[in-house]
């Protein structure tokens, strides 16, 4: 990739953005050093400038000034990333989304909604109390939709309802010189053409800026069932959930949290789960067939060591559940006081899921990293929340050698190196090894698309 | 788009690959013109030759030298395309799948199996036969697998199960310098870098050729039932969709069929249907949540003016059915003793079917053509069978004139030109209206990855 921007002197251009947008276009150091951060422990140098557009057409004029001097454009959402995908590591133009928050269209026959960027999945599912219908995609921050669609998030549901590769019908993007396409029509499905939706989805702002999007919704299910159910080991609940998915129970969320977890998660919680590889349940459904999918999984729970259901008998209850599932990540920083959450990704596989658990399991007991681990079990994907106090170079060193070996471990397994966080700054390197001679049609793709490589330079390629 | 090969003398290149593959490059006229179709009206002019590959070695080979000679690569599997997506335009060679037709593995537990492109949909289903698997995508012709992701298929089943688009996992593709790259992996879901598989997916054998693919499988459901139901109106048919959509039910199949069309079919399977608007449908799932289902979709018919449920009993009643549906083609033209099938493919918002579907109706009964409809009603998708005899110019006028005022109006409404069969050379037009300014990033797409425009010339773009 080409980096003309990194010696370049930008001051022209940023007169330029003064004078068209006045006090909007924010240049003090300490406005863009809050832009220098995301969710992960990564840190970039600020951007020279930030500005939260509110039209299309604002979009449309700061890219084509930034392409006219070749100036890096950096789009950012809720800033909850965590691999640096929203850093201005070369510096440039942060285009914050946060004023380009309205829902446009629910569009309640079609089952989908129209949505600018920066609306967040939180605020999307409380303009939809009442409709009857949700959106599903959770990653655990209160992402933007912008930012999900750039990421190709996923979460917790995406065993049931798909990651964002499938929730995102069409989007409105600004490319690289300026021009505004959108990737297709309102239809569910068409066989017309290059598949822009899915090319823009997951490519965290290398190759356009998404200035609209419409993304599905579903019926909110008439009943809604979470349990807990304990294990003897991580192969005996993976194995029940393999045999679930034989079965055709069509779960809606299945995780799984490992010991050391659920020991912290009881800690921060206030919880007495039993401190034991455990599965979260949720099903969704008519109340006949949950309780159908229910009685099943307790069998098959049971053929596999899983002690019986302990039931969120209220909303109240599920809540708190769910709750403590995503509190995860604050409760494992209790384990290490100087640690700092580094979220690995991996996702293999899922006949491959236990195997590739036990080994990394093994190889964080010999390391003496403190991880603990939850799974989005039903699509293998599992993270480690590595606990390492950034202060100190052998444990940063230790655990960069850990993640190396879980990635490694993964890749032998016909996985990949990020589920969901996608690759940001953080797993340039990885990339490489995952897709090998595939990386140069992506490289050839980003030049034909963004030929100056002003769009979020320095992310998924270095 | 740039063709140098339309004038181009391509007997050296043509000497190359005889020395290379002997006998097994055939250049025949008699050979070659068994490829000059596919099944629509399309006819083009033969290949220069044509090659059954075993390897994807030998297809590097084949690539590399065509790449060296400017020389067209044109891949086809079943031939069964309807937009002449397989023919050689320009001419070239002609990679056919038929001998990569092997499965390969069978990943149980992971629910996907890998297959080489040549293996068709019903191949791969019987090899399922007693694995409890089954892989549900089902154009009406028995398609290759690697045929049916170049052109994004979909069928019957897509309202539950999707279409290509969601269930190829990874392809392995030799690009246009002859260069090999996979994809992606086998995990379920990735964030690593662009998404390689949604862009081949659909891009008709004109970004690389498809040497192999993983793709995913389904249990086969413990219970199916099926059943027919006369509508006093298509609007109660549509109607009764939504709502089905909207309760949630995960109806496997649901198809409507118009009067027309349900005559047509009585005459030729002999069947005794309603001659109305009638949806068929089938329910996948356990007993007891198949019966659920059918209770509740019994009631949302009624509600919408529906007849009492038609019921296929037996396996065999229930293939007699399908069988009648998916022989739609062959019944509707006994309408039209010189008319051949013109399948028309527009997709719209459901919300904006039964007004598509009536506004269309209404157009063809001024123009006087024959035209029985069908449609995948849950992703507002519907063909017109125009029954056109092509010797006669008037005739063919007034179907041309017909089917732009049908895309349009699908344009209009938010829909696209094709829901499932690709734009081939039939459609480059209304792929340019369809998608306006967004044909320009495709384009630049298809320099990066293939700067001579040897694979499949003429398709998509003009």
């Amino acid at each position: 990739m080409n980096y003309p921007h990194i010696e370049q002197d930008f001051s022209e251009a940023l007169s330029e953005l003064t004078a068209a947008f006045g006090e909007r276009f924010v240049t003090s150091e300490s406005a863009c050093r809050l832009y220098t951060r995301d969710e992960s422990f990564h840190v970039s140098r600020p951007p020279h400038g930030v500005i939260q557009p509110e039209t299309r057409e604002e979009v449309q004029e700061i890219v084509r000034l930034c392409a006219r001097h070749r100036m890096p454009v950096v789009p950012r959402g809720a800033g909850t990333s965590l691999e640096g995908n929203c850093l201005a590591v070369n510096g440039g133009v942060c285009i914050d989304t946060a004023s380009m928050n309205r829902v446009v269209a629910v569009n309640h026959d079609d089952f989908d909604v129209v949505v600018q960027p920066g609306v967040t999945r939180r605020q999307l599912n409380r303009h939809l109390k009442d409709t009857g219908l949700f959106f599903p995609i959770d990653p655990g921050a209160d992402a933007t939709l912008g930012g999900m669609a750039s990421t190709r998030a996923s979460g917790t549901n995406a065993v049931r309802y798909g990651s964002m590769r499938e929730n995102v019908v069409n989007l409105e993007v600004v490319l690289a010189d300026g021009s505004l396409i959108r990737t297709a029509r309102r239809a569910c499905k068409s066989a017309a053409g290059y598949d822009l939706t899915r090319l823009m989805v997951g490519s965290e702002g290398t190759l356009g800026v998404i200035t609209e999007l419409t993304v599905k919704l579903y019926p909110v299910p008439e009943s809604i069932m979470s349990a807990s159910c304990a294990f003897g080991s991580v192969e005996g609940a993976v194995d029940t959930v393999i045999a679930m998915i034989q079965y055709g129970i069509p779960v809606a969320r299945v995780e799984l949290l490992d010991e050391q977890t659920m020991s912290a998660l009881n800690s921060y919680s206030r919880t007495d789960f039993p401190v034991a590889p455990t599965l979260f349940f949720e099903f969704h459904g008519s109340e006949q067939t949950v309780r159908e999918q229910v009685e099943l999984t307790g069998e098959i729970a049971g053929e596999n060591g899983g002690s019986d259901f302990v039931w969120a008998r209220t909303t109240e209850e599920r809540n708190r559940m769910w709750r403590a599932r995503h509190d995860v990540a604050y409760s494992s920083k209790l384990l290490h006081p100087r640690g700092q959450i580094w979220s690995t990704d991996v996702c293999v596989p899922i006949s491959r899921l236990a195997d590739c658990i036990n080994e990394t399991r093994r190889d964080i007991d010999e390391t003496g990293i403190l991880a603990p681990m939850v799974g989005h079990v039903g699509d293998g994907n599992f993270h480690l929340l590595l606990l390492v106090d950034h202060d100190n170079p052998a444990e940063v060193a230790r655990a960069e050698a850990l993640h190396g070996r879980m990635v490694g471990r993964a890749l032998e397994m016909d996985g990949t190196c990020t589920g969901e966080h996608g690759i940001g700054y953080g797993k340039c390197d990885f990339l490489k090894i995952e897709h090998g001679a595939a990386v140069e049609p992506m490289k050839l793709v980003k030049q034909a698309l963004d030929p100056d490589n002003i769009l979020n330079p320095g992310k998924i390629f270095e």
